[in-house]
């Protein structure tokens, strides 16, 4: 492309070109404000904010990182705050951004390492329960926790994954969720709970069974609000994700045992967990997808520093010279393109046909995108050395983290199938207008008395 | 996708929402005409059309298809004609329609075997060959040559690749095109030239070198017109690409002796061949690539009546619920259609900023569509058994098609290495502002007094 | 390798080392033998035997080459005669080599092309059906059909595969093969039946259903011998391979119409089909494996010689300077090697197991080696551009032969999922002992008192 | 496999029998010995090992496992000790042991875990060392290091590669080596010295440019030893690994300021320090792969458990049932079989042409295993969710571990042009023979006076 457009000069995307006229003048102002930001407060934050985590065990989960409320405090007043929440489907507290919006600044974000999203309120798993509260709390419930969430005040942990259960088949679920008077009773056993030790995270959404034996398998399960300083929430131990532990949010394994909370604490209704957890899923995989995307990007530019960097070379050439190093930058770009249009395809899906209607693209996304980041990420280490692995590149810690995105919200078997099955669907269609074709081919033959070649 | 627009029911495909506000009324309207044609028209006449090759090897090249006249009839009645030829290129006989509004076309096309372009006078080498000639001939050679091909009279042939020679470098032709007198004299070995024996095809235009000692590579060749029926011009035999012949129009060895033209068949002017030859590509290749993502959704279509077919059941079973089938038909939608967003991408680039703009969109398309497509084809003649592989399917032959696509207009490799060396051309930028962001950072580092982890 | 052993020159591979301690000095001898054949007696008649196919569609299956008779003349003299047929298990009529050694010499022959196998009287399917008549055959079939075909007189054909069945599954076959009084009636509709439009193909072993409703799947088949000159066998046409036929031989579809034989005709008796079939199997996939890997090699040989001529070369570099040509042919030599072992690992295994016991090994070889060839294909043809894919080169035409493997005797996925379904049983083994060494390694912390990581 | 040879029960691989003969009774012994050492004493043990390891970053680095110690003289008593020095090479301290009857028991170790290799004193970085002492050190510096190393007191490491250098070529190595009267001064910047920060690594090797002018740049670098407490070895900090710090050995910064050491620590000579690290690198990468071969085979033996597991069903199904998970193990199992033939034939090769003469077996090796072996741990992980990647499962680090080995000892690209860059030689050659045998073709055609097809 000759000039990029300003705008997306981050990421040199021709895909600009597809999407631009979709954006309203407000998206734009928001994307230029947001790239803004980014270049100029966050980026050059990251190193000191990784920094402020301590690494004394004692300390490490416990510390609000200064520079990180700086330029939370700048993001609001810049008015990039909250942009993951469409107010097309939240009006009282959304930013008016369409999801292919969001996505274009989702990528944004992700380019710049994990403190972007949490400097403008965008953090996973806080953006799927806001939504949860927004959509289904009783007021006194949005009153309590979704105003200092939106806020960015407090942060939240969403329980659902369980040890010793398959759990990908949400079905199987174990936690006991049972009514005791006016009283909730929980008794269960969580991992992987993002944040649930982060001290910030006053309040845990738990999916549990209510009602085991409702021979509706999907009314089976209630969702309910759970202070983390409920007593019997015992924090037990940090997961790691190859050899991070993710601090500060980290991933935990909690145990719930006999948990007390006010039947007040119920959301929506007995036997809706399944419900809400579906409508908890679509729009988020794709700013999952859209941050993944700013990685791979990230990487490829990180990549391409190093092979044409002359300190790096060896046998007299540059490192770029060597090998199949052209032909694999090649292939990180157009993999990246493919993959960042399947993601806008689908977030314009969404816009259009809300998330149900948008499922096929959503199901591809979600399976394409974490594995071409990991191949690029994997070929930017390779070119990085025994370093790209190191905590001295960003690369080996990316790439623990993107691994992850090919089990979360479902292994990539399950949205491989769905897209499958989802094809096979069209089926009847495509035979009987076969069928219908042929006769019309054959009865062409007669008419002209030709016969057809064996 | 829910319900989708009719005008893509076609190709199902989910990318129409980021391009449909992008036609024109008469862009739709064309596509909506076309889709009517190729189903109602064309596609019932496939069988038809193939039957009346003759097997004989003294009248298989000789023959015109009734069947093919009728349709190139309709076609013209419709306004279905020459619609690769654009309006804003081409004033006086183009169609208003832009490169992304064609390329859908030639996704339609595509998917609808050989004659579907041809019905539509569409076919290559002749739009290229007219593409040269409304650009570069004099009003004698477009009145001559130009017309008839415009109204699909004739047809023609484009000379370049030679038979012993790395002509992927066109720098190493050696066809000598030399001034004598008033004539030019031509001399010269080629092969793979599309179309030269095929009894319609009445004019070749033939590159050469003029100035071979010219000091500037690129100037030392020009392209002479070159009738069919001229003395010398010697039509050696048909090049098969995995066993077929592609007849009618067939990929020739062609000597040229001692052929002699008028000195006016002279393209443009002396040392102005390669000049011409790069202004034939840019748009042609995204055309081949749309038609090649045509063949590979239908190939899609295919596969899915296959595995869903009762009769088909092996153990028990539909093919669908063995090994991997359901997984493989996902790859393939999901290869589909990241390959059609990257080509429509291709296509909207160069009507923003002209071929030259989209060098790189072009070249990641080039590249990534016709292995795209070969691995769909390929996954499909599976799914079929040995039939797959057979004259009773269209998939071999259209396998056998594509993989001339990874080497037609430069290999693959050529287009890879053009990426890549673009992408490293972005490496002075990066680096300079990844050392001013690394500064920033330890600015801040010191502004706060606190020390980067190791 | 600094001296590779003369014996496998030819092949350059180091697997030799592994393997000639299993040779017996007859192995030897007979391989030495055979490579001297091939080298100087096969390819230099490759040529010669090909243009003695005629072309006229009228004469095309009829002509016996003489050349191939020369080379056959030649091949009987040397000893160098139905080498695949092992003495171990044909004591009357075998040679004394182990499945290990021919398939070394399978290798020579499917490197010197289509007539080597013919020339020592090797080629599918007569080497199947001469294993069925010794093994299996009456004394009266064995004198009538194994002699002639043992001495190379007359050749045969194997009817199993029918059309508009999915025959994969053989129990779907439904051919009817009935007694009546003295005779047997055959009607039914196969295809793909190689060699059965060749005028030489004197026998056809015809599988069919005699028993239709036996309640044992597997004994409701039966094979009987059928004359190909029997009033009733209709050949009704060659059928493709991409663009090929495959002239002499050729893939017949055959129409049986109450075709008629005598009782004696039956193989072995009545509902023996599938016994019959079973044992057919095994080394015979071998021997395709090594003659694919023989293919693939020479495949390597000429990309090696085009990537290196002087003559093609482009922008003043060789070929194997551009790109990723280099990284190329080390993926095609490793992965030739891996392959080769993988198929002499099943070799021995046959020898020392048998079949039965060489299943899994058998199966491994059957899916990797024609992916792996076709690969190597591939990147060669894509060295050798357009000219790669032609007549004039043998690599398209090879390329077409192998991707048919992946589908005779079994689609690759019907092998793939054997393979992880035997893997699957060590599952129960493995799960003991992953929890007997847990206990242990409890007990060991419990011991030295000492708690274990989280 | 019917019933496996006890000895390989460990792996069940087919590939014993090609090698079987090739071992001799006490190669067949020891084996024996080792693996039942490996299952009742080794494996029982790892638990414990890793246990002992502390997380108190005070003491990590500097604590003697109890266990460990244990295990070794277990290890030492029964004839288990130093079994990867071949007697063959080192008559004085080695075992008579072939190269390919160590690489089987390297394969055994891999799969058993980080402390079996160094429960039998064959843990890199010390293998090497103590080759370079016993072929290069002085009967002092024999005496002094080599000793308490193949007696397993004390510990190692190699100091090569430098920061800020792209030390995969050499010559780039800036360490400073220079005499000042009877002393050596040392000064440079290292990483990744494995084992140079555990409190056991007594004596360091480090290569440094000791004469930079030097026209010949092989003859620039020395080798010196250095013991760890000289004054000035300063160990800045361990390099992680994805993560991972590798305690108790790891991957250390070091920097050598000034350090001084007596002229005798020079290892052979001046300028002789290229000389040492070519020798020392074959057969060890040999090691590298068959250890990898054990944990991709253990990687798919856990893989196996996790599928069948009765506790991991979704939707009612066992997780094998899912998707491609069959054919994915059908993958692992061929892979892991290719490669292993692979080795186990690089290591016959070194057997019997040395290291040199099996330079391209062992780049084979050396870029097909890692990468194979990843694939395999990719599919493993992916088959055990979130916990694949945790700490609660050893097959992150695992893949941590081996993706390095795609880095160590040149990165993958330098041994794939190896390769590639030996299969150019047979150019000429081939070229050759072609030529030779297209003239025999051409004379054969000419005396039958046939003309070849076109």
């Amino acid at each position: 492309m000759s000039t990029p457009h300003p705008i997306v000069a981050l990421t040199s995307s021709s895909s600009w070109a597809l999407i631009e006229d979709k954006f309203t003048p407000f998206g734009k102002e928001t994307l230029a404000n947001l790239i803004d930001f980014v270049q100029n407060e966050v980026l050059p934050a990251t190193k000191l904010a990784h920094a402020q985590i301590p690494t004394n065990p004692e300390t490490r989960w416990k510390t609000e990182r200064p520079i990180l409320e700086e330029l939370k405090a700048k993001a609001k007043k810049r008015g990039l705050w909250n942009l993951f929440l469409s107010k097309a489907h939240y009006p009282e507290h959304g930013v008016p951004l369409t999801n292919l919006e969001y996505a274009v600044m989702a990528e944004v974000l992700g380019g710049a390492g994990h403190i972007a999203s949490e400097a403008v309120n965008c953090s996973a798993p806080d953006t799927g329960n806001m939504e949860v509260l927004a959509r289904y709390g009783s007021p006194a419930q949005q009153k309590k926790w979704l105003l200092p969430l939106l806020n960015g005040e407090i942060r939240s942990a969403f329980a659902m994954t369980e040890r010793f259960v398959a759990s990908s088949d949400a079905t199987n679920i174990r936690t006991s969720v049972r009514r005791e008077g006016n009283e909730i009773v929980i008794n269960g056993h969580k991992w992987w709970i993002s944040g649930a030790g982060d001290a910030r995270a006053k309040i845990h959404l738990v999916l549990g069974k209510s009602d085991p034996n409702n021979e509706k398998k999907y009314h089976q399960q209630s969702i309910v609000l759970v202070p983390a300083d409920t007593p019997g929430v015992k924090i037990i131990r940090p997961m790691h994700v190859f050899g991070y532990d993710d601090a500060p949010e980290g991933h935990w394994e909690v145990i719930y045992e006999n948990v007390r909370v006010p039947l007040d604490n119920l959301v929506l209704g007995w036997g809706r967990g399944f419900e809400i957890i579906q409508g908890r899923l679509g729009p988020g995989r794709i700013h999952h997808c859209m941050r993944s995307i700013g990685v791979a990007q990230n990487a490829l530019n990180l990549m391409i520093q190093r092979v044409t960097d002359p300190s790096r070379k060896t046998f007299g050439k540059y490192l770029f010279e060597h090998g199949t190093v052209v032909a694999d930058i090649a292939h990180c770009r157009a993999e990246i393109e493919g993959a960042r249009l399947l993601v806008l395809s689908a977030a314009l899906q969404i816009d259009k046909y809300k998330a149900k209607g948008a499922m096929k693209e959503i199901a591809i996304a979600k399976f394409v995108v974490p594995t071409m980041a990991l191949n690029v990420l994997d070929r930017a280490m390779q070119a990085f050395g025994a370093e790209g692995l190191s905590q001295d590149q960003e690369l080996a810690a990316a790439y623990a983290g993107l691994r992850t995105l090919r089990l979360a919200d479902g292994p990539d078997a399950v949205h491989i199938q769905q897209v499958g099955q989802k094809e096979l669907r069209r089926a009847k269609e495509l035979t009987e207008q076969s069928n219908a074709l042929k006769k019309k081919q054959n009865a062409l033959l007669q008419k002209w008395n030709v016969k057809a070649h064996l």
